[in-house]
């Protein structure tokens, strides 16, 4: 262990007031130096099953430098159930489970930016303890108490929801996620694939004309910046949690599977109602909004563990997981194809087929797909071909080598978001048929609008077909469920995980930008306010933006006529390394905007990107290769039973909450035994 | 005039396929050589009063040219009721109005940037008419046909809208407008003066909690980014516009004054109801928002005939406009005092005093206002002060020499935008008791979040603290509402006008930023994603943003304890001037990003501002100063009587129908004789 000067801190600074942890924490949610999981504010569905982890801290030097790095280890948690006149019991009396063993390790964190730069780290202790499988059935408040330092006391304010209504509403449920979609985004693809004829849209994003209409607020528990893993499970579980952190609540622990679950919507769903589960995304399905449905770590990046809790379920602590999801469609051949990113060497498409899975690799397959049938279907290497290229520029599938079956051909038979919902559907509905009508739950991802990767690499063109993409599988999704006769019961959601953001300041002649000789010249192209003009895509090429005729183009309607514009959008998003601007569909795939410099001066522009474009410095820090997520608020669109509950204002977790009582999940007292969940 | 190598296209060629018109249009909403305003899709309430005009163009140059540029001056308008047997009548007949005169003009215009810098500009000669003061009572559709070069025709298809009910739903419509305020710019306002707790908001912005929400989409009639003038004209008329025009479709005359107007939703209120009209603004009150109530003309800056019309209502063509408002709060002293920016260079605030208004200067004077007399205040030259300013850095008040009565002192006693709309809710609420009960129109701009201009300046925090202001005004005037027991009948509707495309993107360590070196290592004070953190601007100085401890500042709840945290925003729009940024809050008033410079480059960043932090390149033509406005549909937000109507996405110009339905202003029979309005 690192030895540093210690200081010791009276105990009345104990409050956690480390004035410097914010670019970095001790640990989200501890302020203090006693902590617990769930933390504070936490709110659980009655019968929703989670560990509870306790963690007392004892930081060797820094700030917070406290009793010589010695963390307390006879602390102990108290749980009471507000208006209980028993009053506070212990844990393992008031869940009558053992109590758990004391665990001990040490980590170390950066107070500042400063430190860092300093190679300084604080050095922290920490005794712990977890509680697994533990459940709450009565709705109202309870108070979790962390006794430590002999005095000191954390206090966690838990809430179970009393549900809505008692009844189920909803048979299944549709939850649609744009990954990265902002209502900006939303603007921007209505305007390159409808035609507004004086300010008239002749036509509307299906979006646009969804039942009911919210707003969801996206942050983090412990910053306010989320990513995708961390927001999937506010969206699956009801709980925040933090960046990378997959359906658990992020202890400091080295290992990154023991950290305290959350049961998913999924998981309760199953345990609940036999109900049966499918997936689809357009990224490598061990991705992180895939996994969120069933998968319970501190590190999102795990992707064969992940693939194999698809099959068979949450391995660790017994925990009540789904064991094998009915449907999986998406990219990431190469964590099912033997090998070192596949889990313990194994081969995965065997493995599912062992246990009874149709197994599919192209569009072809998929059409022809047994609909009784539990189904894997793996379509490319890594993340899926975006629209543009599958559609469009398809000169771009070609060369690619990521052929699902490994042989290093080229997967050019990819299905689209919209062919695998619809596939997806019709597999869960006719297993539900076939067995009780329990009912089903389909996530299906339009993953590369913003993440995997196309408003991270800045490719907005890319990003826009993605998410018309989206709005095209939703439209479809909704015929077809009218065509079966479930529409009925079927409660539809569509939202966003987070945002970047993007916008549309201008129109730009692409042709002035290209042959204006400087940078400062080229930028003398962006036409702003009258000067943007109209939409440059919703016309034959070679028509003028102000034609009115109303064109179908060969993508048929809802989808642009053309992509390359004389007259193009002026967009951009607020965070980006440097790189170059030219406003045009990049030709040869999803755009690469910056690259390493070769004197370590961290990224900058790609000189193959944008070349007839002008010059920016970026706004991220310039070991940043890509742009990065922001704080926005993302819309959220609701038809169906229960879809009444998704107008207004809400938190992300929020969303778990209203699907669950859509479903009827809420159980008021333990399925297996009086107390502990197991 | 110019002349040119006139090229003589068939007429096959008619049909608007100029090439290049985009960045520049020869008019907008008239592709083709003939042209009527109201256009095409055109919508309206039963009774609206419009004038209609027709052009018809010849250019005499480019690609379009024809006829040798001489118009047809033998064009005809005719009008049809779909479904009434009569067929089209010619529009003289059809209102039984007098055949207008012909009138002709010439105008140039460049198609594209090439011809601008070339100087090659086109020449289009125009014969036209104008129909002035006519009104359609029955809803259904109707088809306007302009017959013109012997064969060839512009049809415009116009709807008449039939009311959703036939009664009048609400006495009173309350409409806050946000200039430039955006759902991003709402997630970074709540995220600086509301304390979350574990991911969970102790407590919440008005807005959020608002019982109806809508999106609305503010594209221009001619091109997809608005200005303020242009938006406010859907707002108050349902009539989607141009850039820089209010209340009037633009036509190519060289007078702004003579462009066929709509009638607006106060002109309609006053007209139909005998309703009260109040305005307040934190911008100077001939500025576009404030004017579109009243005002017609192509020109937005036309600030001292827009004052006058406020007192006298439009003066030409006899048009049904409001005879003196009854409220006018805002900036602007300069219209009011006598000289070169006061209509006819007259004393202004003598004009209103004569007509019997209260005029007063400051907040003190505000308050103590007679509420039974109509009531000007005037509180600065220009636009008003900043909140942040006004509450915080009050030091910058100085030296501004502001004051509204011209005498060179500052204006140091300035009311907020809640001080001045509970003012002018007593006073429209006392003067509708007082006479027969009949309502009130109010509306309430937040001037200075977009436009005027602290987003335009790229002044996020003097922004931020403009929405705040404005949601503590719609706070307080739901209470005082309540209060005065006309909640229940009170319209309540909440929105912007158009964006920014603006976000925040990660934290910031202000101090690394500071004392960084270069510009790149900087960049390197930007933290994203986990590293964002949390607010610190909720906590109190000197401690973290960890500290869950809820904080009120010296500015009250809902507004941040802190405006200068260690570890601010990261947040940035997507379309600036060269600049630099240091993420804090200006201390000496408001940011001036960019000047120009020295050398005829255009704007470069300001040495005076921001100057600890790192450079950016801008992504803007090299003259533009500041930031314009984006593309992004904006929240509607609705309390009230009718304000389940504002659920869903929907077009600017149906929130005026939407208010209008509220107010049952549709009218279906002349009101003063059969056929033409007047």
């Amino acid at each position: 262990m690192l030895s540093f000067g210690v200081k010791l801190l009276a105990l009345a600074a104990l409050g956690g007031n480390a004035a410097y942890a914010q670019t970095f924490q001790r640990l989200g949610t501890c302020p203090t130096l006693g902590c617990v999981f769930p933390p504070d504010q936490a709110d659980f569905m009655p019968g929703q099953v989670f560990d509870v982890r306790v963690e007392i801290h004892a930081p060797l030097n820094g700030s917070e430098a406290f009793n010589n790095g010695a963390p307390d280890e006879k602390f102990s948690l108290t749980i009471q159930r507000v208006g209980d006149r028993a009053g506070p019991k212990l844990a393992r009396d008031f869940w009558k489970c053992p109590e758990p063993g004391l665990e001990k390790w040490t980590f170390n964190y950066f107070e500042d930016l400063f430190a860092q730069d300093a190679k300084t780290p604080t050095v922290v202790n920490v005794a712990s303890k977890a509680y697994r499988q533990v459940a709450l059935y009565t709705p109202g408040e309870y108070i979790a108490t962390v006794h430590y330092y002999n005095t000191q006391k954390t206090v966690a304010h838990w809430t179970v929801r009393k549900p809505t209504t008692p009844r189920r509403k909803a048979k299944n449920v549709l939850f649609f996620i744009g990954d990265g979609m902002t209502i900006s985004m939303q603007t921007a693809a209505r305007l390159i694939a409808h035609k507004s004829v004086n300010g008239k849209y002749q036509s509307l994003l299906q979006l646009d004309q969804m039942d009911n209409l919210g707003h969801q607020m996206t942050h983090s528990i412990d910053s306010f910046i989320t990513d995708s893993a961390n927001s999937a499970t506010a969206l699956n579980t009801g709980h925040k949690s933090s960046v990378n952190a997959l359906n658990v609540y992020a202890d400091s622990s080295p290992d990154p599977q023991d950290d305290p679950k959350v049961e998913t919507l999924a998981e309760m769903f199953r345990r609940v109602k036999n109900g049966l589960i499918g997936i689809v995304t357009t990224a490598f399905v061990a991705d992180a909004t895939p996994a969120a449905i069933v998968a319970h770590t501190r590190d999102r990046d795990q992707a064969g563990p992940i693939i194999d809790t698809f099959l068979r379920g949450e391995q660790n602590y017994s925990w009540p997981g789904v064991r094998g999801v009915d449907v999986l469609f998406g990219g990431g051949a190469e964590n099912f194809l033997p090998g070192a990113a596949s889990f313990e060497g194994k081969d995965y498409y065997a493995e599912f087929a062992k246990a009874g899975y149709s197994v599919v690799h192209d569009n072809a397959g998929l059409q022809k797909i047994d609909k009784r049938k539990k189904a894997l279907g793996i379509f490319s290497v890594s993340n899926m071909a975006k629209w543009v290229d599958r559609k469009v520029k398809t000169q771009n599938l070609k060369g690619q080598q990521n052929s699902p079956t490994g042989d290093k051909t080229d997967a050019l038979d990819q299905p689209g978001l919209k062919e695998m919902t619809l596939k997806a559907i019709d597999i869960l509905h006719a297993r539900s048929k076939a067995d009780k009508n329990q009912g089903w739950y389909l996530m299906s991802e339009a993953a590369s609008i913003g993440e995997y990767k196309m408003m991270h690499v800045l490719d907005y063109h890319r990003a826009l077909g993605e998410l018309l993409e989206l709005d095209d599988a939703v439209r479809a999704s909704i015929a077809h469920l009218k065509k079966l006769g479930i529409y009925d019961d079927t409660l539809i959601v569509v939202t966003a995980d987070h945002g970047h953001g993007f916008d549309v300041f201008g129109g730009v002649d692409t042709q002035y930008l290209h042959t204006a000789a400087s940078d400062r010249q080229k930028r003398g192209a962006v036409g702003n306010y009258i000067n943007s003009g109209l939409s440059g895509y919703t016309v034959a090429p070679g028509t003028a933006p102000t034609n009115n005729t109303v064109v179908i183009g060969a993508q048929g309607a809802n989808f642009p006529v053309q992509w390359d514009p004389r007259y193009s959008l002026a967009a951009g998003v607020v965070a980006f390394p440097d790189h170059r601007e030219n406003y045009t569909t990049a030709p040869n795939g999803p755009r690469l905007p910056a690259v390493k410099g070769q004197n370590g001066e961290g990224y900058v522009p790609n000189p193959a990107d944008a070349q007839d474009g002008f010059g920016l410095t970026g706004t991220l820090p310039t070991n940043a290769a890509q742009g990065v997520h922001s704080l926005t608020d993302v819309a959220v669109y609701a038809n169906g039973p229960g879809s009444e509950a998704f107008r207004g204002v809400y938190n992300n977790v929020d969303i778990f909450f209203k699907m669950a009582d859509a479903l009827g999940l809420a159980t008021y007292k333990n399925t297996t035994s009086s107390g502990h969940w197991h």
